[in-house]
């Protein structure tokens, strides 16, 4: 099949206070591109077509009237099955949740509904939003993974289903599906969107945003933040309410991660060609062997992956434990396999790991005063061929590890596919990272425009 | 009524080791005082005598063959009912959750379980833990308050229907009601023991034990740690498996907190005399008179109760506001209130007010260098009478804030009823504030003893 592009919604709003548009026949185009595609790709658990249009209708009129709750009064939503809606089951992508329903919204979706978002359905997590897939499809090949955790938001937002939907990453589960679905992706830093009624409790793990497009997240995460704030204790994601403006970096490191030396060639040759156009653009681009500074964070970064293992199997031996109690054969055996890491473990091995995260993440910090931001893949190639495994998050735990604030922008390609260029800012300054982020795209885009046949209006 | 006093696990051990104890002849001990008393103080929302009795017999079996799963194998607890239990509602002292089910345990219940611990019940809890009182009576005096919020479980554990119960504090929910009811109160540093599944996701709250003996509060505490962990991204609390033994404090500090003006003539004088009795065994005791470190920190909590109601009022605007929406009618006025509160905040206001906090923590801090711990008062004096209030927690409020663990223990009496002296540690030292408290206490026990006609034997 060939996929449709994303349909991005901050470009509507001029055009809803015009009267030109409304969200009623914005969400009639998505649902448009849903009924074209969905029955192929499954990036939904359930839709509520009726209540979406309710909500726009209701938003319509606010427009109408010129009294709009918010920006994104009006912007269709779909919501990771993760995080509780009061209004639909959640099902965690778990038998042990078929038809499970809480009763009540997330943090996020509270913020979101008194915002005036429209949610147009739950969409696919893996189980627990960890590993085990559960169908959904690549919108550019459907033989392909579209990436996981939070398959069903990136694959419905890459074809235009809606233009934004809920993510969470504790590894890779918004950058990966995001690179490989053709989209943006954010996650923010940690404890920068409140993750009540989000049933996924790690440390590490986050609140996020897949969109069509870099101001369509930033619009979806501060409106969730200025009213949700962050996770309890944390000042939550600060920065003006309309999407930062574009802010071209003076020097940017090249964070090469234990993802290199897996990344296709043709992925490495498309990473090594935007840093070149950025490079040529007048930015200072610097990697491991140019600066010790960044060869210590690649130290600090190299085994991200197995020391974000052992913090995610102890903090998630709870409730794994419970629900094997409750119904063993309901869990994959992925979800057996870690919660018998997390038996294994004791107090001592968890209080090791996170203190060795604690060190990853001061010795990373040092880079603030000589660089706006590191940059790399958001994965090491196409979307893999099967639908078994979601792929490698390599180049995406060091972001999670660190705490950091991360994009995955669709401006790159291998296999005619998308592939995520990432840019990786510094804990607490999203703004930043989204202004940082929007000028590299002005910079990279026109080339790309020329150079492939992929959809670069997207971002 | 006459209360009757609280029955101490740890020591049964050793008679269940050797065979001339089981836990299920101490689990019907415990069964014989719920029957004489329950009615008149109503402690329990619903009580499990047949799941406790099957628990208990299997515990009582493994001692037989000398393989407890744990020094708590057969421990009769109360939990919270705040807190998810897998065999039994969890209403959370709402009418929006009556006979509601998540179908799985906590955490701290989970790993409870784990250890062998026998699940007698879930205690009431004031509505969501907050303010809203649920008919629960102090045992000492029926016409008086048990304190909240961990209303059910100090007023279970105070009369003997179980020697400990889960509790929470975000404010003064387990040292005022342990106070009250005259038990030992433990609220852990911020993150000592995981809170998964607990209906209580405030930044400075806190998973504790209510129970009949210092020995009892450590092994609870202790055996949930090691199984489950703090809260994810804590070490989680750390200590020896046994109870620390007795570790006699060098220097104590005096914090009278903003609760000094207003403690009752008789709550002063038991507190003096306590001191007094401390300073003649050798102990320094200084206030904030003589210190000016300690003026300080008296500076930095003098505000304690505004600033944390200010900080839990935005960070519970979440679930508020979708219970509200679902159905206004069923949450009680004082909530209503709160999130009244919440939606008047922006962001901004709560970034300062952790702010405060975190210099309030920092400043308190700088004691540690001079002082093993400080004292004070847990509540202003004796439970008050009437059921319409869970009394003030002026004295409870500053450790909530500061993140530091803290004891009551039930050393005192006003009003012939009982008062409990408050030991504040240092963060994340919670076992060498077991220790401190347990010499505290025997230095006081026995000058208690002679002296009030109290149940000193409790703590």
């Amino acid at each position: 099949m060939t996929a449709l592009q994303p349909i991005p919604y901050f470009s509507a709003i001029l055009d809803f206070a015009a009267g030109k548009d409304t969200p009623r026949a914005f969400l009639e185009r998505c649902l448009a591109r849903l009924e074209q595609i969905e029955p192929a790709v499954g990036a939904f658990v359930c839709r509520d077509r009726i209540g979406a249009r309710i909500a726009a209708d209701g938003a319509s009129q606010r427009w109408r009237l010129g009294r709009p709750l918010s920006p994104i009064d009006g912007m269709p939503v779909g919501i990771k099955d993760i995080i509780e809606t009061a209004d639909m089951p959640t099902e965690q992508g778990s038998p042990l949740f078929v038809g499970w329903r809480s009763g009540r919204d997330a943090a996020s979706v509270a913020a979101l509904r008194e915002a005036g978002a429209v949610f147009l359905g739950k969409t696919v997590t893996t189980e627990f939003a960890a590993t085990e897939p559960r169908g959904t499809r690549n919108p550019w090949d459907t033989e392909r993974t579209p990436g996981g955790s939070s398959s069903g938001s990136a694959a419905a937002v890459a074809c235009g289903m809606v233009p934004t939907a809920l993510g969470t990453q504790v590894v890779g589960s918004i950058l990966r599906p995001a690179s490989f679905c053709g989209c943006v992706g954010f996650k923010p830093s940690v404890g920068g969107i409140n993750r009540g009624g989000s049933y996924d409790y790690l440390s590490q793990s986050c609140t996020g945003v897949l969109s069509a497009s870099l101001e369509d997240a930033w619009l979806v995460a501060v409106n969730i933040a200025a009213r949700a704030g962050g996770d309890p204790g944390h000042p939550g994601l600060q920065g003006p309410p309309d999407p930062p403006s574009a802010q071209r970096p003076r020097a940017l490191a090249v964070l090469q991660t234990a993802g290199w030396d897996v990344a296709s060639p043709e992925a490495r040759r498309a990473f090594e060609a935007a840093a070149g156009q950025l490079a040529k653009a007048g930015i200072a681009i610097t990697d491991r062997h140019a600066d010790p500074a960044i060869e210590e964070v690649e130290g600090a970064i190299s085994d991200a992956i197995g020391l974000t293992r052992a913090i995610n199997a102890w903090e998630g031996r709870w409730p794994l434990n419970t629900y094997r109690n409750r119904d063993r054969s309901k869990l994959s055996q992925s979800a057996l396999e870690r919660l018998a890491t997390a038996e294994a473990m004791t107090q001592a091995d968890y209080g090791d790991a996170i203190a060795r995260r604690q060190r990853s993440r001061e010795i990373h910090g040092r880079l603030a005063g000589c660089y706006d931001a590191a940059i790399t893949l958001a994965a090491p190639g196409a979307a893999p061929l099967g639908l078994g495994s979601t792929g490698n998050p390599v180049f995406n735990v060091p972001a999670s590890l660190l705490g950091i604030p991360a994009i995955s922008l669709p401006l790159l390609s291998a296999e005619g596919l998308p592939l995520g260029l990432q840019i990786m800012g510094f804990a607490s300054e999203d703004a930043r990272l989204f202004a940082l982020a929007a000028a590299i795209r002005d910079l990279l885009a026109g080339r790309q425009r020329r150079s492939e046949n992929l959809v670069p209006g997207s971002c």
